[in-house]
């Protein structure tokens, strides 16, 4: 049976240099296939500050307008994308940048809630692991940024750790998949004071608990809904932890 | 006998809707392996100035430095490629974006002449033909930005017409290639006020000699001099035309 490793990275960590070599070291030494989902960083903001674009909002949620996805579509795609890819050719990854446009991997649609039109944020309609599979065998790795695009020639900004779950999900129909987010700190915190207090093992019924006691932080909860639905569809194995987590025995969470 | 077609078109042509139009449909009608290489466009000029980073040249040769090598890359390898990559898909075609250090295709070295460091320009060492026949032999359409890297985690701005010559050369080990230039005019033009004095077909000798009259146009001069150097290598076909001359019969330059 076929085997995937998938890796999320946050934004975050692309910008601290020594903790970010340690990260795409780690990545390297991955045997077999394996796909590396960048998420965006804070480039995208300051170059939104540097041009005066503003960041408009409806009820808390951003809007991507139209100035804002040509923004993300540089610093995503261009930017961040093909200066990760550049530094794992130099370790020896044969790595290949992607959008989910690129081979068509990726196709979504604008997404409308409530007839709120957010813009160019897209919700992802399906994956197409055939083409991910297929440059695999090719012997490349992708390094998929997040966007999408909706078929019709429009692109759209997506939730990179929304990518990294369907990818697993679709990929899960063709072999065994294990799914490693990676972030700032070594897992979920059972007192988010205290970064030693990693929860190993993490079922839903604890995240609902913990959730309604307010201890999981709101950045946490996107990334926990996305892994319990991963490993609900079918993905073998979903961690949570720092960014050499998915090479190290313990020390980080696993959601069971 | 394995046969490529590469097109090259200009960043005017991608400003101009209606023209792109037509370009994307004439690519999408070419059978076979084909490649699409663009170029930069004023996107990138336009980025520059709204972020007051002012263009430095040495000698009227302008130098890449850190700040216009990050514009770059989020122009052609953002901006520009995803755009171009999206709208191919909406025709039908499955079209890969690319810079250089995507499956390591392109690599390159800073240029330095006569001890003048022109920053991030990069002259191409060698293109990585192989990886480039594997993405065709599995149904993708290469669409490339001119960007190279160096193998040691460093992005380079490269001539996107040097890199179609140069991928022509290294795919002319492999099969039958055939080349197409498109830009804004007809071809070479006898008399450059008259924009229908299309040499049809233009020798080695023929340049040189137009060129010493002074009427080859300066922008012209690069193009010729990579396609005469095409030819001399193996390519097998070079043409100078519009924007969808590489469809039509006639009405354009062929390199004898």
């Amino acid at each position: 049976m076929s085997q995937y490793r998938i890796v999320k990275v946050g934004g975050d960590l692309l910008e601290k240099e020594a903790q970010f070599k340690e990260f795409i070291h780690a990545f390297s030494s991955i045997e077999g296939n394996k796909i590396l989902v960048h998420g965006g960083g804070k480039e995208a903001s300051r170059l939104l500050d540097a041009l005066n674009i503003p960041v408009k909002y409806h009820e808390g949620r951003r809007i991507t307008d139209a100035k804002t996805m040509e923004i993300v579509t540089m610093v995503y795609g261009g930017l961040i994308n093909k200066n990760v890819v550049a530094k794992l050719q130099a370790i020896g990854v044969s790595a290949i940048g992607m959008a989910g446009c690129d081979g068509n991997i990726i196709n979504a649609h604008k997404r409308i809630v409530d007839k709120i039109d957010y813009g160019y944020a897209g919700d992802i309609d399906y994956v197409n692991s055939n083409t991910l599979i297929k440059l695999m065998d090719a012997g490349l790795v992708p390094v998929i940024c997040p966007l999408t695009h909706d078929g019709h020639g429009q692109l759209l900004n997506t939730n990179a750790d929304t990518i990294t779950s369907e990818i697993g999900i679709s990929l899960a129909h063709k072999g065994q998949v294990k799914l490693h987010y990676c972030f700032g700190i070594n897992g979920v915190l059972r007192d988010f004071n205290d970064k030693e207090s990693v929860i190993e093992g993490i079922d839903e019924l604890t995240f609902q608990k913990l959730r309604s006691e307010g201890n999981i932080s709101a950045g946490m909860i996107p990334k926990l809904t996305n892994a319990f639905s991963a490993i609900k569809s079918g993905v073998s194995h979903v961690t949570i932890g720092n960014h050499t987590h998915f090479i190290q025995p313990s020390g980080y969470t696993q959601i069971l």
